[in-house]
This record gives C-alpha cells, structure tokens and sequence, in this order.
C-alpha cells in the first residue's frame, strides 16, 4: 500500500472484514484487487463526481453487453488486461534455442461450434466484395524433433473484407463463415483457403468507444487470422498472425501483436481459386517435455482446459 | 509499477497509446487505474480462468441494475470505494479544535424528489409493524460562533422497519415515505418525528451478494439515518448517523461509520406520537471561512454542487 495524507487503516480494516472462510486464492486475487483500487482513489485524489461518471461507466458495460457483444471482453482487450493475462499465463522463461510458437489474446469471436471441414477445402462460404481468397499451408510441428504432428486439430477464425465476423454480420454472413476446423494429416500438414485478413474497427458505439475517445485512441486492430492449435500430447496454443504489410502493428488497440506472429503473403500463380499464398508453420510442445536447468519453463496450465464462453 | 518477471515494457506501452488530445486528468487518472489494474494481474498472476470470471462478473454488475438498483454503486459501497472518496473530498487536516460535522457516504437511496415538509410534522407516512418512532431535534449551527442557522435545509432519508426504502417496497410503502426536508426556524433548529432506525441487510441477489459471499463476509448495515445539510453561505455536509447499540458498527459492509457519528436515543415521555427521543445537532462551516496557520484546512468542492443521480 503506497504512502498517503488519508487514514492509513482504512484498506486494512476493509481487507479485515474479509471471513475466515474466504479462499486463500480469493482473499490473495480479490484482496488485491482492492488494494489496488483503493491506492489508485489516494494517489490521484479521485474526486466525488470522477467517481460517480466510472461507476456508470461501468454499470454501462453489462448494459451494453448482449448475447453476441462481450463488452466486458472487449473493455479488458483495450486496456491490454487480456494480453497481459495471456503472457503471465505463457511465460517462458527460456535460455534455449527451442520455444513453442508464441500465444496470443482469444478475443471475444472465438465460437465452439465451428465445423469441421476437409483439407483442400475453404472456410469461405460466403464471398465478399473486395476480399482476397489465399492458400494456406503449412505443418504443426513438435519443438523438440521438428517433426510434423498428425491428427493435430487447426482451429482458424477470421472477420470477413467488411471486418466483421459472421455473428456480427448476419445480413452478410451465414453461421460459421470464416470459420472452420482442420485434422493436419500423417506429415503434420494443413492446406485450405481462407482470405487475405483485412484490419477492422472495434465496435465504437458502447463504453469501449467512449474510453477510446477520452484517451484519443485510435479503435483500430491490424488485420489478422486468429489460430487454436491443439491435440491431446501437446500443450495447445490460442494465437493470431498479422500480414507485415499492416499500418496498424505498431498501435495494435488490444496490443496482442508479436514479432515471431508477423508473416507473410507472396503471390500465388497458376490457382484458380486464389492470387495469393501462405505459407506458415506452428511449433508445438509437448505436455511432458521436461526443459534442461536454465531452459524453456513451459506454462503450468494449458489454456483450452479452461470453460471458454466467449458469447455471454 | 512494480518490478516483475514480465515484460517491462508493456504498461509503458499501452500508456504510450494514449493520444496528444487526452486531457492531463484523464491521463492521469484513467492511466492510473491501468496501470494498477497491471499491477494486480501481475502481482497476483492472474490466471485466464481468473480473469475471465472477472469479466463476466463485470458484465453482470450493469446486467443486474435497473433504474431503482444501482448495483455498480453498492458494488463501490462494499469494497469501500465510496466511503475512500468521501473522506477524500472531506478530508480536514486539522491542528485546531473546531470541525465541522464529518460527512459519511450518500448511498444508492437518496432521491431528489423528497418533499419539504413543515417542523413538527412527521415524515412516517406508513408506519410499519414494529417501527419505533422518534422525536428528532436538534440545531444547525456554524462551526466558529456556534449560533444556530436559520433556513438552513435539513434532508433526511431512512428505511422502514423492514429495512427497505420507499422504492424498494412499493407494495408497502408509498412514495417518500421516510424522506422530507424541513428548513430551519430562526434558532436555526429543526424537530420532526421520524423512526429510530433499523439495520438490514443489503440485497444479496446480485453481484454484490456474490462478491459478499466470496469473500465470507456479512451484508449487514448498522441501522442508520442518512441526513444531507445544505445553506447557500455554508459548506454542505452529506452524513449518516448511527446508534450506539447497534451490533453491526465494527463491521458494517460499506465501512461508512465514524466515531463521532455515532448517537444514542432516550426515552420521551408524555408524547404520544413517540416514546424516544433523539437530540443530534451538525456543525457546518462557511464557504467563507479562512482558517489560521495550522488550522482546519476546509474541502475544496462542495459536494452538492455536483450531479447526484443516484437512479440510474
């Protein structure tokens, strides 16, 4: 707790308050929390009226929030909690040579119900004006042997050349549109169309588009694909890639972009189905690998054991 | 920011998003809240399941309000939010003996709509089974003569027996039951009937209820009256004033309590409209009033200056 001219129990005595059958975990995250707030309200000498316009802000974003808006999602992505969170849970600290491909945010378009569908196929159901159709190849492979791994499940979703995703778009969009499943075959390898990603807008219209605004924020993300990859040996991993061509990686609104997830799109002749190709691997580790003294430090959880519920 | 194996750099950066036409106080304060809401993911090592129960209860505080439940003020009430920025809107760093009356929280049940009433009148409208009801008299006067303050207002609030207040219950109260102004005769006092006051619990059918019962704690409030004391020449107080038989003093679930706001009520005899009696005057002091080398230092802003909504 910081130093400060106001009364110097008033967080301990809140935090006392605090039952005996409290968790530890709860008393230690939630205790915290508190803390934090309360040293926040000192040191910039929050005023009567400052507070009241952040608690309707805040009653305004379950308000905003319905059951295709995750405004509470969206409000922790836009001030980098959930980048964040995905780093403390994919730390490596690491000496090696060796590291899984680097996690990003999950974002709040990921859907559990995308189908899935055979390699060589396309996740694009429904066209759209302007889009930029893209073969996409590569191999999930182990860490340690560069092997490809068979029978790995390719989990990919993407907004449409509009910059929106098909729940958000239902007048463009059929359920499931740029969306889709993949199992890499006997080699490790995965191949299907998707699109050139196009860099969108968050939705400005809700509380996200009101701090934004106070904080002269641009809303915008960098095009990207967002990735799953997993399969039962493996520790999974939820990422995003970003064409190196984008204006916006620098100023990423949710910051999820890293140097190792930037890729690239190189011309694709003699397709029919599509003028451009990709061409990008996934590097997996598996779950009882042990690192050597002073090595990788692999994640202790592994981030799809959790219930994901992205729609509210 | 605290040092931490994490990545150093990424509170600076997203501060560094933050865009040449914020204000300085927005900067200020919102940056301050992210980077204590950093702090705190780091420090406790947040976990994705952690964080993303978080968000789904922040969207569940505005999806539980409605415009008479205002479930982000009680969710600030019971971490103690609003009793830290009353005592930072009031704070008197005092070396003399004189202080105005110490102002406590204004709670999610004032309403704007209370009607005056005459002295000597009664703001039971419904008497409820087992109410006990209370002469309540008293002087305003001001802090360096100690004359009283004539046509000061004196706005009182309360629950019923019950517990609840007037639009809570509808099905037992009408509206303004238990709320009245009265103004100050030319003694500069006040006396009405009004009830001694009862504790109750805080509804715990939301988040509030949630967080209380994570937390192992009670959502008891001492029985309390809530009082807000205004004159065009005087610094205005919003208070609350509790008796000293009440159980629920060292723990009360929004820490609203101060010492020298707590009272006693005696027994009145010959009166037939009440068989207690409670004397309680408040000191206020002038907007003019400059205190000496060492002396009360008064609060900048008048708390009622601001616009108080608490109705959604």
């Amino acid at each position: 707790m910081a130093p400060s001219r106001f009364d110097p129990n008033f967080t301990h005595h809140v935090l006392d308050t605090i039952g005996p059958k409290c968790t530890d975990r709860n008393r230690e995250v939630i205790g915290s929390l508190i803390t934090h707030i309360h040293d926040w309200a000192r040191e910039t000498e929050l005023s009567v009226d400052e507070w009241m316009t952040g608690l309707k802000f805040v009653n305004s974003i379950g308000q905003a929030s319905t059951p295709t808006r995750n405004e509470g999602h969206r409000m922790c992505d836009i001030i980098g909690l959930e980048s964040l969170v995905d780093e403390i849970a994919h730390k490596l600290v690491t000496e090696g040579n060796m590291a899984p491909t680097s996690s990003s945010i999950l974002g709040p378009f990921w859907s559990p119900d995308a189908p899935f569908r055979e390699l060589g196929g396309s996740i694009i159901q429904d066209p759209a004006p302007g889009c930029q159709p893209a073969f996409f190849h590569g191999k999930v492979k182990d860490m340690v042997t560069g092997k490809g791994i068979p029978n790995a499940i390719f989990d990919i979703w993407q907004a449409s050349a509009n910059g929106k995703y098909d729940f958000q778009d239902p007048e463009n969009q059929t359920p499931n549109n740029l969306r889709g499943k993949f199992r890499t075959d006997a080699n490790g390898e995965y191949y299907f169309y998707a699109l050139k990603p196009t860099a969108y807008s968050l939705p400005t219209d809700g509380p996200a588009g009101v701090l934004l605004k106070l904080l002269d924020r641009h809303p915008m993300r960098p095009a990207h694909i967002h990735l799953m990859i997993s399969h039962d040996d493996y520790i999974p991993v939820t990422t995003q890639i970003f064409p190196k061509d984008d204006p916006y990686l620098a100023t990423d609104t949710v910051y999820a972009v890293k140097d190792d997830l930037v890729i690239d799109f190189t011309p694709r002749e003699g397709d029919p189905k599509a003028k451009l190709d990709l061409e990008y691997s996934v590097t997996l580790a598996r779950k009882d690998y042990e690192p050597a003294a002073g090595e990788a430090v692999l994640p202790p959880t592994s981030q799809t054991t959790i219930g994901l519920e992205p729609r509210l």
